[in-house]
């Protein structure tokens, strides 16, 4: 069995909401599980490191957390392993592996998370590179990283963001649930569509939906269907 | 000088309009010219290859064209030399272009654009790898290709399909101005936003807006500008 100490969000923000106010109940419910009083963020997806890590602190802090930067560790194996828990925040998915990679922080996250319990919060593109890889990520190919696999915390892939695209549109651009139903016939691999709002909480080898919307996960099959909150999705971890 | 014969679409489908249909014009200027009576289509960005053959010679058939596809080619780079003009159609540009790396066809097709005047004709995906790197594409990264540098036949990159997206809705993912924009400040380097209805036709070193819409340019230096349709966009070949 696995020991993971997951919780993955489609975004950060929400509309009507504070940044990470929509997922307080569910952060708290994880870090005071683990008597997290230090949060260690992973501000890579964002070109600005230290505003980034500030706009972090100023939602985490008056919940009762510290937040310090990975980006400020000298040693940042060091600082992984010393963590309470990481927080991987959204932004480009492209450039956010890359620099996984280009630190070689890849192998080291991915097992603190699975070996080791490790607590991991992902947001966006932070949710993106938990999965298996970043294939189904929404953002621009800003960079390129020596590989679109991921750090595989899970063996499936998120499309976070999910949305179905306005049917009425003039627009030719593919929809995107065209472009997820492209994915799934070059690689026979699910996808789960977490809409914003939504969360999955990953506790050792199960899976549950949070949030308040239906997910819809499209299927190797190339089939469809969707999740209610509280659904359990641990099948998608045997895989 | 470049021989450069070029006609990038934006789009291959626009509302109100058949397959290629809104851009007859353009193609028949350009087939025209070079008294092209076959046209080798490429059809590496879709998944079933005989279908969209079928698909682009039911729309140029009747205007008079044949229609080969390159995948039913035994020796590919042969059929390149060969050929009277070539179109790159739309579809998954990550795709496309890790399979004309596989073929080893990224430098033929360079060389006979670029040196021979090969005319050559592109659609959304078709369009992004005739740019200088495929970094701005809207299309989803299912296939991993051996790099982003593409077929380089202009030195700067085009973001086809290109829209602003609806300011007012309530959805947190990013808008296509701020996927571009954060291309512009890793890079430095320009992308036009191609608006579906809109071409941009190269000729040896005069680029040239054309259809019916403005397209919007942004600059290296982050700021942006719209050109209306018959501006003179050949300074943008001077990089």
């Amino acid at each position: 069995m696995s020991a993971r100490n997951i919780l993955l969000l489609s975004s950060s923000r929400l509309h009507g909401y504070g940044y990470l106010e929509h997922a307080r109940a569910q952060l708290e419910d994880l870090f005071k599980s683990k008597n997290v009083k230090t949060v260690l963020f992973v501000p890579y997806a964002g070109r600005n490191h230290d505003k980034y890590t500030e706009t972090v602190r100023s939602a985490l802090q008056p919940w009762g957390y510290a937040v310090e930067g990975l980006h400020n560790k000298v040693d940042k194996a060091q600082a992984l392993r010393d963590a309470q828990a990481i927080f991987v925040g959204g932004g480009n998915t492209f450039v956010l592996l890359r620099t996984l990679y280009e630190l070689n922080l890849v192998e080291p996250i991915r097992e603190l998370v699975l070996e080791r319990g490790l607590p991991y919060v992902g947001s966006s593109a932070g949710t993106n590179v938990a999965t298996r890889s970043i294939h189904t990520t929404n953002d621009m190919p800003v960079a390129y990283p020596p590989s679109f696999e991921a750090l595989a915390l899970v063996p499936f892939n998120i499309n976070p963001h999910y949305l179905e695209t306005d049917a009425n549109t003039n627009h030719k651009g593919e929809t995107r649930d065209e472009r997820i139903e492209e994915f799934v016939a070059y690689h026979k691999r699910p996808v789960l569509g977490l809409r914003e709002s939504n969360f999955l909480r990953i506790q050792g080898d199960r899976a549950t939906l949070l949030g308040t919307r239906a997910a819809k996960l499209f299927k190797a099959d190339g089939a469809a269907e969707e999740y209610a909150p509280q659904a359990d999705l641990s099948f998608l971890l045997q895989q």
